[in-house]
């Protein structure tokens, strides 16, 4: 046995010799940030080894400097003797870590409002099939002696006029001592449909005003769970967190390959509900005083694998041709069959899914967008770890997805983060000294940069000169921010460790910035690919609604001068925000809402781009500052006279 | 910490002082009797110490030789220091020991096949819902891709003509690797209602031969399992063993006052799944090479308290005034709700209950009597753990319950065992010389007496004068056999060790058939009174079933002369054997037996002897060998020449 010190997190882990350090980590449930999951090609799990040897290798992604301080990658090292390591506290706790965040009630508020209003307009009710009812329910005799799930039923049939009623075990299990707590003075929570009844849960005494449900919108890279009052439609809170399932791939192929592995699937799944919506449930809970028995409805929003790993389905088919997903639509679940932290019974809905890489967050996010209610063109786009787009109105709907990677989310990036407290979420570099200006989510010093700080980066690095239209740094720049390692790979400094009193300097270099514009490239292509096929262009369009956790502050305008967004009338774009989560929310407190996100699921025809002719050009000539053909944004051109 | 080490069983047990011997036995898995379950009353408990001292007591229970020779109770033992503990191999294996057996094949048969005709004749059709359908469907490809659910959805929808399907999260996630196995060739198992299908199952290749169903008796003593072949409606084979609740009490009451402490319930619910029928259901997949996962339906009959644990519902309020049941009919169960080791989408069906102390066994056994199809007056009689008695016809039936206690089935007797391999079954002594001639099940060395040895042995007691009609020994007989102990309580020796080589002489004392004799006095008062409610007498009967786990060699004759059965034409009577099994059997291979069976649960009416006005007057003059009214026994007056 080799014992493994992890000083900066005081813990000791055992391992055999030959084991790799990125999964000695992983058992020790020591978080080691590493999108590409161990295939040594992101570079991201660089750690210190402060004592003893190992065998590992200097990758390109470690400079000389780092090498001399003892820094190795976690996934190309294995464990030969005793050794002490040290995580970098940013890979550990900021970048896509568990910390717990609630949410700016105002600026939420008005999201549901607004999404409240569309459902509205368009004459879907705000009612929910699941209720509360107190009842007092006549004492047992020795006349009057018949069984207790008999006695129940009589006073449904006679009282509340339903012929028959349902239920399931854990009904029967807690009823008999529930019964007599209170002298059969009860509260039942039913579901009704036709003259039937389903009894979810039973409480002793009066507990009518309790009755929560949960909207969850599980993200590749973020979780974000509401509770939301069954009885008033209002949102009681909201919190989000990375997702547990990133310690194992970025993306979503990186998790469909791990979870065909061993007990890989049963890993997964364990970490999106054990260690992500089950740790914001209690968060919740915790906070609002609300008891895990009165959550009794439940709307999940994720992409179609999300939405797989979610039920511990099987989804390797989803990435070998034809790319068959296991389902679309689920079957009806209680909360019980998958061990969420809420009442047992609960009733558990996933969004429907249209194609294997057009979830149910982009069904959630059209409904919550009320793009099947308008006769304008929209386009939808979704900034997510993969980009979707929807292009149409109430008479059609088209989608396709690209791989945009999680670079918008702050993934792929080497000082990227969430946009959680410690982000750059904006930057102005001033054109004479290059020098940025930053603005951080929560006012304290920089941690890394979410996707709206790095859109604004490379917008102002395009526009002040630090870069060319390829992205590279000009090599001719004479500045204390720019700099080129050994390899010759350049690097702009936003913040230098002295000036913040950091561990490290935070940098974007042009492998980040390659990686950013590809993932921007994707999206633009995607989206003129997709109006292109219905003989259309740009210029059809009504509104562009945004919809993705890229953070509160994405710059429409930067957005288009780096070629993210078409160069078209500023008055035509809304940000949406997380759609996806509002479509939960909306499909929980209006069964019409539900109907009509089923509508909509097998309404939106799927446009695959891998075999559409044109698409892999477009890709390319998208993957340049703005775009190779310049004239398509004006703006840009005028910006940087070209 | 005190180490017990348990030398018969090669087994050390950890402890804290003044913990209880039975309780550590119990913890550490090893099995000793104690029907009384702890209070120091039936004196089963006895094991030897062999080293160390403890806290105990020398009991009535406890002779002066075993004394000395270092017996104690176990449940009357406190733990103190190190000690090593001996029980009697009687103790831990034969007496309600988990020994699993298999069936007389050619004896079960008879039986189903006479109800299987009752069944017939009334025009219950052998139909089950539960079906295997072999399909091929087409594989996907690109231009064709959509969900694996929605292809098997298409294909049922084209080619079996249901416009739904439903299914669960199991079938989901096994689904996508079994469909590739064979390319896309699979076998279903469904359910068909209406026009829409619920799939259980989904193998793959052609499996359509194998699909099974269990019937399972719970007793409170002993548990049967049947295996049936659902396509041809065959038993396929049985196996019975103890109910491993008996470490926990030997009838319902005590069993309940355990599920009522502490974690009590999960233990008892835990002892009948995981220990008794898991058991049973795994060796009878062995013998007969089948899968678990082709076993899809299961009916289960047991009494009202047997119901509750089997499903793990806190019942102790079916023994407090005014003696409410959870419940008489189940909700709709899958095996995977209680852990059931069958197809994890097995549907279980428990047979209904009457009432608090007549239930799905009782059913089911009138089920399979076809009482409910006759016109002739019929006496039901179930010779369980608790004696349950229905009498009617076609147009009427009622029933009663007597707490008989466990003595047909062996228990509450020092020398009782189930009626299996070593059980005394038929007696018969011989006037001279008081020996007796014993008939031994599996023809090996005695190793207890079952009930119809009981029976057997009680009336030749009485009719070759060793008992007198209280059923005490006649204190003038002078015979090698009868003999007194210190407490002078009488003993007959049915077995001395030195002739078969035992370890202790095999005899039934006073206590033994003062037990036996209220036990058959509780079952001949109740049918008396049952009748007299109705304003009729035991002339009116047309038939009598005796039903229960007995013996296979209930001598009638024997029964009536001690006072157990009325004394009417011998032609009246038949041995029907386990009715609930076979009950449970009808009700799984044929959905019109099954709505029957619930029509019964509905007609039975239930009638309270404790508080009908002459019950305990009947009780107590039954309480005789045969009866204070010696009037009612022309047969045995004549015999005994009073």
């Amino acid at each position: 046995m080799i014992k493994v010190v992890f000083k900066s997190h005081n813990k000791e882990a055992f391992c055999s010799k030959g084991d790799t350090l990125l999964d000695i980590a992983r058992k020790a449930d020591i978080f080691i940030d590493a999108p590409c999951n161990g295939n040594v090609s992101c570079g991201k799990c660089k750690v210190k080894l402060l004592k003893g040897k190992v065998d590992t290798e200097k990758t390109r992604h470690i400079s000389d400097e780092e090498w001399e301080q003892g820094y190795i990658l976690a996934c190309a090292t294995k464990v030969i003797e005793d050794i002490e390591i040290e995580v970098p506290s940013k890979l550990s706790s900021s970048m896509h870590g568990m910390k717990i965040e609630g949410s700016d009630k105002k600026k939420d508020q008005q999201i549901f409002d607004r999404a409240k209003q569309i459902a509205n307009e368009h004459d879907l009710k705000f009612e929910v099939n699941i209720k509360k009812k107190y009842i007092e329910i006549e004492e047992p005799n020795l006349d009057d002696n018949i069984s207790d799930i008999d006695r129940l039923q009589r006073y449904v049939r006679n009282n509340l006029g339903f012929d028959h009623i349902d239920f399931g075990l854990s009904l029967l299990r807690k009823m008999p001592k529930i019964f007599r707590e209170k002298n059969f003075k009860v509260t039942i929570t039913y579901v009704e449909k036709k003259n039937k009844i389903t009894i979810l849960d039973i409480e002793s005494g009066n507990t009518q005003g309790r009755l929560y449900g949960a909207a969850i919108d599980i993200g590749t890279t973020s979780v974000v769970v509401c509770i939301v009052d069954l009885q008033t439609n209002e949102v009681i809170d909201k919190a989000s967190s990375g997702n547990a399932q990133i310690k194992y791939g970025a993306d979503v192929i990186n998790r469909i390959i791990y979870s065909s592995k061993g007990n890989g699937l049963e890993t997964l799944n364990k970490a999106i509900i054990e260690e992500t919506i089950n740790q914001l449930l209690s968060s919740l809970y915790v906070k609002n005083n609300i008891l895990k028995n009165n959550v009794v409805s439940i709307v999940v929003a994720g992409n179609t694998t999300m939405s797989s790993l979610f039920l511990g389905v099987f989804s390797d088919f989803l990435r070998q041709e034809p790319y068959i997903p296991p389902f679309l639509k689920s079957p009806n679940l209680m909360a019980q069959d998958l061990g969420l932290n809420t009442n047992e019974s609960a009733y558990v809905y996933l969004a429907p899914s249209v194609a294997s890489y057009v979830g149910g967050d982009i069904t959630a996010g059209v409904l919550s967008a009320g793009i099947w209610a308008t006769d304008e063109n929209i386009l939808f786009i979704d900034l997510g770890t993969n980009g979707e787009i929807v292009f149409g109105n109430k008479d059609y709907m088209m989608s396709c997805a690209c791989s945009a990677g999680p670079a918008f989310e702050g993934g792929g990036i080497s000082c990227g983060m969430r946009a959680s407290a410690g982000a750059i979420e904006k930057v102005k570099i001033d054109k004479d000294t290059l020098d940025p200006t930053l603005q951080i989510i929560g006012e304290c010093a920089p941690v890394g940069i979410c996707g709206s700080g790095i859109i604004d980066l490379i917008c102002q690095m395009i526009t002040k000169g630090v870069v060319d239209r390829r992205g590279k740094m000009h090599r001719d720049l004479k500045n204390r921010r720019v700099r080129f390692n050994e390899h010759e790979i350049g690097e702009y400094v936003l913040a230098f460790k002295e000036e913040y009193n950091l561990e490290n300097d935070i940098v974007v270099n042009e492998v980040d910035i390659d990686n950013f514009i590809r993932a921007k490239g994707a999206i633009y292509s995607g989206a003129s690919t997709l109006i292109e096929s219905l003989g259309m262009d740009f210029s059809v369009i009504d509104k562009v609604y945004i919809a993705g956790g890229i953070g509160n502050n994405l710059d429409i305008e930067n957005s288009i001068i780096i070629g993210l967004l078409p160069d078209i009338d500023r008055e035509k774009f809304v940000y949406i925000g997380n759609s996806s989560l509002v479509g939960a929310y909306l499909t929980l407190i209006s069964k019409d809402a539900k109907f009509k996100l089923e509508e909509i699921g097998n309404q939106i025809t799927y446009v695959e781009l891998s075999v559409y002719p044109t698409y892999m050009d477009e890709f390319i000539s998208a993957c340049f500052l703005p775009h190779t053909n310049i004239e398509q944004f004006p703006t840009t051109k005028n910006l940087i006279g070209e």
